[in-house]
């Protein structure tokens, strides 16, 4: 017997057959004599139809000069969470209907406890003394995910994909011996199968390779709750909601590095098209010139990823070339722009046609030639690196975003990673 | 300056133009000085919505023998909850993008203790320690309605129509000096304006006239909010949230007796078509016999509204009519089928082609006469009366429902209801 959490997705939840499903595969777990706790998102949908409502009706708050009542993030988690408080109980009785003892449990009945930063708190404690004895009892605790209390008794939540952490973080409460994300695939992937066919499912991955891969552009789990799984030592096996019962369904267990070795050296190949570069020309080469550029983007909560200084023709003088998500580019270069004085740059280039793509693994700590392989790789595709970032186990690229396609499928190949 | 609890239904919060329009009513009494406290229905269509998806989860819930979990009404009434829930929070934004500070309370928070009974819980307490305060210092609460929390730290709700009740208790907690009833009518008329073009707007109703309208089938007040308004002799004011802020709008007061007196014997016409008869023939005529049918009845939940004794050609045996919701005719026939030996009726008639048609008004009780000129003026419309109920303010009569309308037209001239 097993204490076990399976968390389920807003796809997962999408209507009425759907919870149905989801209840059969629930059943399934509690009949093999586990405890199960369960927690859920939206359904697929209702988190953006809830976010829209909130946008129409906040529209222009922030220019408004009579504005007292401040921000509305207060309301907007009010509101939002009300999405994870239907499916929860609609699962509930979906249990009850196939003789299952359940019961729903939403953020403030655990409590789930947060800090005070609404829109995107962190949980700060949860309450094991009411919801661990109800699942001792044998009764399923179906707990509304994304959501928690804070300290003045109001609803708040953890930010988009924070139902993974909502369940790995009740997981570690509850010691529970693993906490299953059930999803719309089956698994994580070497890389996008849509990108290459022969991709495959990873039967296992260590936590730091996931936590890469998440923060590179893989939507499979939220970053925060890889970190905290991580932190936890606890095991977290990514898997489809969409199998039958009687199906095999291994998906990919992310675990400790020592469990997850497969003498593999890369694991998987990352992108993503959400880039924009910036290059600033002619730069006075000051110390702290770039600490000041990136200050300025702080300040203005855009957040630089990748960064190279440039060496230019003359001693005084170089270019800093980094990189941006592309939905703020519009707003760093007005930010740019206003600091032009204080910065001192000549001019400056933009590109948001750009890509990131980035090879993954645990293995590349005690293996050398990884980056060769890979700059090889691309440079016998004519595919040139604007800007290269790496890490102790990951090597990033900014490229060409039209030949993001081409590159994955090279990288992929080069690593043999479509190789059982 | 006044403490004013101001009530928005379905319509009145239907989306984001409708939430705003509201907002501009709320602002113009926070801006006149007055202590404001909002109550919110969900969107209209939306507890439906919901009330539709735990049905079809729940369906055969109560048929099946592998239920463990007993009934569903607690996560019933935790998913309904959540329609109020999402409009309490866009109204608190609405509003401070007028400038006026506010914030969203749900039952739980205030918190709005109930009893156990699920989907129909009576309020207990409003606790005031946490609003009160909020509301003295100039913030407007948007308080959730229809919804409470009960002893064991679950959601409840008041059954449908609920948030007027919320509204009134709230007024009553709050020692509001009145509760405004905003709906998508103008006010409580003397009768059905689409059957009687004359009708007219009530100024002011006595709170039992408004009880017996309301209980006979007028839509505009839930009963319980009535019945709590008058015993605690608290003014409430049924009025359109369609108007605009210059508006004159001044709506329904429901009050007491002594201040709604406008020297008129009858206030109102009302009607249903939810009636059924039911007619037990050749019943031997022996003592307990009608406690008996109405025992059954209500063991089965179906409540009896007019009943009447008629009498035979011979002494020893009778007929007896009664008539229920025609939603419970089916059950209730049945519920008679199996209890037949014990009643020992000989065979039974049943209708549900039949409509209740009532006069109202607390005059009745010092004129004679009321009785005389509503049969006079059915009968000069040829129309036949099946039963006859009366209480100290109202007669009611049963009647072919094609006559619905004729009666109700009749009995509105008959009683000079649309003179000013």
């Amino acid at each position: 017997m097993a204490r076990i959490v399976m968390k389920f997705g807003g796809t997962s939840v999408a209507g009425p057959e759907r919870i149905r499903h989801v209840s059969r595969l629930v059943t399934a777990e509690v009949r093999a004599g586990h405890e199960v706790a369960v927690v859920v998102s939206a359904m697929s949908g209702e988190t953006n139809r809830l976010v829209r409502l909130v946008d129409e009706l906040a529209a222009d708050i922030i220019n408004s000069d009579r504005i007292v009542g401040g921000a509305v993030e207060d309301e907007y988690d009010s509101v939002v969470a009300s999405g994870e408080q239907v499916t929860s109980g609609l699962l509930a009785i979906a249990l009850r209907r196939r003789g299952v003892r359940a019961r729903s449990w939403l953020g403030w009945q655990i409590p789930l406890k947060t800090d005070m930063a609404h829109s995107k708190a962190r949980i700060a404690e949860i309450e094991n003394s009411a919801i661990g004895p109800s699942l001792r009892s044998g009764q399923v605790p179906v707990v509304a995910g994304f959501q928690g209390v804070n300290e003045r008794g109001r609803i708040s939540t953890l930010g988009r994909g924070g139902s993974d952490t909502s369940a790995v973080a009740l997981a570690i409460a509850l010691k529970a011996d693993r906490c299953d994300i059930y999803t719309d695939v089956d698994g994580v992937y070497t890389t996008d199968p849509r990108i290459v066919p022969e991709a495959r499912r990873l039967n296992r991955i260590a936590f730091e390779e996931m936590l890469e891969l998440a923060s590179l552009g893989t939507k499979v789990l939220q970053t925060r709750s890889v970190e905290l799984a991580m932190h936890n030592n606890l095991s977290v096996r990514v898997l489809t909601s969409m199998a039958e019962v009687d199906d095999v369904n291994p998906g990919t267990l992310v675990c400790h590095e020592d469990e997850a070795m497969e003498e593999r050296v890369v694991s998987g190949v990352a992108y993503s098209r959400d880039e924009a570069r910036i290059t600033l020309l002619r730069l006075a080469d000051r110390p702290g010139m770039v600490a000041k550029v990136c200050k300025a983007m702080s300040d203005a909560n855009i957040i630089v990823d990748m960064i190279v200084q440039g060496i230019s023709r003359s001693d005084t003088v170089s270019n800093l070339t980094f990189t941006i998500d592309k939905h703020d580019l519009e707003k760093a270069l007005a930010v740019l722009e206003s600091n032009r004085d204080e910065i001192g740059h000549e001019s400056l280039k933009s590109d948001s046609n750009v890509s990131k793509v980035s090879v993954v693994g645990i293995g590349m700590r005690s293996h050398t030639g990884v980056a060769q392989t890979m700059f090889e790789a691309l440079a016998a595709r004519n595919i040139n690196i604007e800007v290269i970032a790496t890490s102790e186990i990951k090597i990033s690229v900014l490229i060409d975003s039209e030949y993001t396609e081409l590159a994955v499928r090279a990288l992929h190949g080069a690593f043999g990673l479509e190789v059982t």
